[in-house]
């Protein structure tokens, strides 16, 4: 565990916020798949920063090298390796956090793991910018899953109180997500903006539901028990930072539901067997049964807000307050969402990879 | 990952529900940890079938038989196995379910991964019946976390519509839970009794929801990135049948919380850190911050009911009326609470032991 | 690691010598590859003890007892687990070996790793018995190899100062190995048999040399750097109790060689490519290159000898004048010879279902 | 498996010859670690090319970047990763391999596995070049062993047929192994570079042996069975290109021994146990017993040779006379020393933060 996932595949993910690079390895990829940089490097920028209104204005290109795994626009075989270098740091922001722990921040657990030894400057290992090598991985897994048919995608179900239309379970409508910002209903995606905006203006920070779904999956991905397609997708989507909740189909409203009405009766068509309603969330024991995946993850409202909040002095022990200070987003959930789809897609990749033949 | 969980710990579990047996096999524990066979008979006994009102009358005493890997009431340092034979089948039951799979379960996915060659009676190795290796793998955690002051104990948060007194995120009163039915408030237990046997008496079934805390965590468990507590705890309560979601503190709650509402200040006393409020459920950066751990897991509807569901016939592919035979729980979740409370000291066991020195 | 093997399949011993019983579980095998438990049962009695005048008069049966994972004679997809009773134990045997270890032995280490809570009762899990279970999983997986065209089978290349007629690295004749002494040379047999008889009577202990071939193998197998096929099979191999030393093709012997001579020339025959020599053993650059895979293995002498030896106690810290007592063979490498194959078939299993289609 | 080796370290190999860079990443290091970077240049540099007259001429200077997991000259508890980028690459040099390959290569192997994808130039992912990533990992575990008393040394204990004296397995003097070169005797020295570069006038290639020692190891490191140092070490060291053989203690020597000779009896000595010989080569049940460690590795001699070589046209399925262009070392045992020592110090780093307190 630790930074690297996966049964099959090997991902690994590197770096600190502000050292040298980030990056990550992706060891286990058959050899011979394609490669598109240009698409790779699109969606790379979905998750940059800098670029729109309710993001942080620090500004990183997020262009990855890769040095190795990939020859003549096609994997080798080889582990795939990339990096991106740090260029816009601004460490002398984070001086105090070592000493006064930011809350909701991983600066005090950091603090006790490491006693005193972790890169504090801007999250390090930590910092929601460790999800742009995920990215990487993910947006490469992407590609190849698309060739297969497989299409994943992600909108804002929800930022603070504002709710986007939900994807439909039974024919979720992946292209009907806006590209430039992530919902189904541009009133509702107005309505998120202004609410960030205000947020913003306020000093303080909003978190947000992302919905995801995964169309064209063939029955039978994923194993038994710990090796069902939830725990795989759970591993790994709660390795995206502020992540605090992940439910698939229709999750914790099944807890509220009859039996009667949850089970998803089958039917048959033309030879392909298919259920008439999706709570399962295209799941079943652990195993995709061919339905459209679906699942929702909740994420924190950013930690870092620029209110004056209470804090206390490691060394003295005594209560501080602490002001955050450096570039933050007042809501971080728009750009998850295509690590959110870049998780899914490292997932469901490992799954598919980890299925035998003899 | 399939049916192995663990990053120092491995465990793994086998079996299927009308096989010979069902076990697990419990890998990389120290040497010298006391086992308590009364105590974890008792704690089995919580998760057995067959003898509550609200639970299938199928009766087995889920009595383990200990292979190997303790000697003198001591683990030796060798992998503990124990197993738990098969007494009480009625594989009858089940001859229909190969060509007609029941809505909710894992027979079609099983279908489709195993092509036929799965053991269709029960459930086989998709089973809720597999909780039990998991209860005896979690049983022995529990005791061995106890002994360094870490309690875990879960209640049953809601079933149906019915919820109970929550817990204290603060300071979770553990002891308040009953031993009898888990739930903090009896009247909200008599409800839902009413509730599970009126479902019964209808042929249909209800969810519920599971809440479970942990106390007496030392502060700086669990690694970064994918080896945080969440992806950890997430893996193994997906691991649990029935389990459709999993969050943690406020969970999705915080999505609709402002950053200001959702941080919980720190604070220091007699040389204590602590935090004010505790929404991060005790864990910041997937590493445990000192304070209580909390989650949440939604248990769908039991899947097995008696009403005629549709189906279809896998073989002659036409819609087929399905009447689900054999006994089973109107409500799975009241006999899940143990399994959560398992996986969740089994989770945390192998957080600790992947702790290093050097 | 610890008890466990395997990248793809996963592989979990357990047990103790002297325990209720040892056993095995064996995750990750597709559904439907058949089952014949009397070849397998034919396979393990080559391995128990008591049957031959060169090995222990311990007598046990070595049969297994299906738990999960086989119905009907094939697999079903589930986690295979399978157990042996132990019934002729004797453990007063024993008594004094905690105290005074024997030299050789594992005693010591296990004393000092597992502070005395060790299972010391006739080796414990340090036993040569777990090569019983280690047996079960590579007879297994011996059939489904075969069922593919690839044969495994070892010989006695040498017993103390006696040399069987070694493999023809190009063509080995598996099936000239004899059934009821492995050796291709009746007369190397006759005199190893009778220097083990020998060794026995001067109750001291012989070690002993064994080469296997894999023939029928597809090239293409393993992965690079540290997951190539000598990495898989040296691991599984110094699994085996008393194995010192492992080596591939020309081994040791590559190191006196020009590379002249050493490089195996390829040619062309029909559209096949293969080597006109085989120094290689089969595996280039840790990959399987189709020709026959040729490694050898050393075993020591057999620790418990009757001569008294010079031992501590290690609780008075004094020099103690130990005999051993129980019943040994006086010479494993015989019995160890369908351990060997059972390790080979297990690793080259794995890395079978490691390669991945996408 | 595959690139990527370790239980609780996490050590991930990436590049490919003539690519970008190579590297690795390392996780699962405990923070608070010194890394002394200029010790670690030196160590590389042993590796190195170009720098002694028997080894290729290619030279690069072969400096890590260290992206992440240092800060201020200690581990901060992140994942460690550095590359090496490559600057110096006659790609063309390796234009007819993909078509014709070389004997005693990786080429053909890499070819069928990766159906033509791979990256042929200098041998890709299969290059000895890979090494150099593994003494970064390898540096810096001897660093940290060296700060608990462990020291790891080798020498060649062989070049073609020429001998060094052998280390003693009681008190084996690694500070007697000269620094220029790798041996114990200096005319044995002499006369393996003569032999060396008679080899490459003749073009033509030597092996070696390589033999390594362990001293001020704890008792008690490793697992049982799968786990034990025998095979944690043999895997990693047949992930170096070229090692044929590994063993340890009297290796396959203890194959002739009689088990009254092989066994080394205990004996105390102020409060310590020890034993009078070390024919187990400090490893008893895979365990370490607290004796020096001792194994030796079979080199075989450098495929690549300029003497004209019989191959074939995988594409005409043809007969070829190949002339190997590229530089090349005559004999790459010397160049391999460090590399054995590195490989030695991951394994026993890793063994040592398995090992688990609770």
């Amino acid at each position: 565990m630790s930074s690297t996932y996966g049964e099959h595949l090997k991902l690994s993910i590197f770096g600190q916020s502000h050292g040298a690079a980030i990056g990550m390895t992706l060891d286990g990829i058959p050899a011979g798949l394609p490669v598109d940089m240009e698409q790779l490097q699109h969606f790379l920028n979905r998750r940059a920063p800098g670029r729109q209104d309710f993001s942080t204005p620090r500004r990183e290109a997020d262009r990855p090298e890769f040095l190795s795994g990939v020859v003549g626009g096609y994997t080798c075989g080889a582990p795939i390796a990339a990096v991106i270098p740090n260029t816009n740091t601004h460490s002398g922001d984070y001086a105090n956090l070592k000493d006064c722990p930011r809350p909701g921040h991983a600066d005090y657990t950091a603090q006790v793991k490491y006693g005193g030894y972790q890169d504090a400057a801007g999250g390090g290992h930590f910092s929601g910018r460790l999800t742009a090598p995920m990215c990487i991985a993910g947006g490469l897994c992407l590609q190849w899953l698309a060739g297969k048919g497989i299409a994943i995608a992600a909108h804002l179900a929800s930022v603070g109180n504002v709710a986007d239309t939900p994807l439909d379970p039974m024919t979720p409508a992946l292209s009907a997500i806006g590209t430039d910002f992530p919902v189904i209903d541009p009133a509702a995606g107005h309505a998120m903006r202004r609410a960030i905006a205000d947020a913003k203006t306020h000093g303080d920070s909003l978190g947000g539901v992302i919905e995801c779904a995964v169309t064209g999956l063939p029955a039978g991905l994923g194993e038994p028990i710990f090796g069902g397609m939830e725990s795989r997708l759970a591993a790994i989507l709660y390795g995206i930072p502020a992540v605090k909740g992940v439910e698939f189909g229709a999750g914790f409203a099944a807890a509220k539901m009859l039996g009667s009405q949850h089970n998803d009766p089958f039917a048959a068509e033309n030879g392909r067997i298919y259920t008439l309603t999706n709570h399962a969330g295209g799941i079943l024991g652990g195993i995709t049964n061919g339905m459209p995946l679906l699942f929702r993850v909740a994420v924190k409202p950013t930690p870092s807000i620029s209110l004056s909040q209470q804090s206390v002095s490691l060394t003295r022990l005594e209560p501080t307050a602490l002001v955050v200070k450096g570039r933050h987003d007042p809501c971080i959930a728009p750009r998850a969402v295509p690590v959110v789809e870049a998780a899914a897609a490292i997932a469901i990749m490992d799954a598919y990879l980890a299925q035998t033949k003899f």
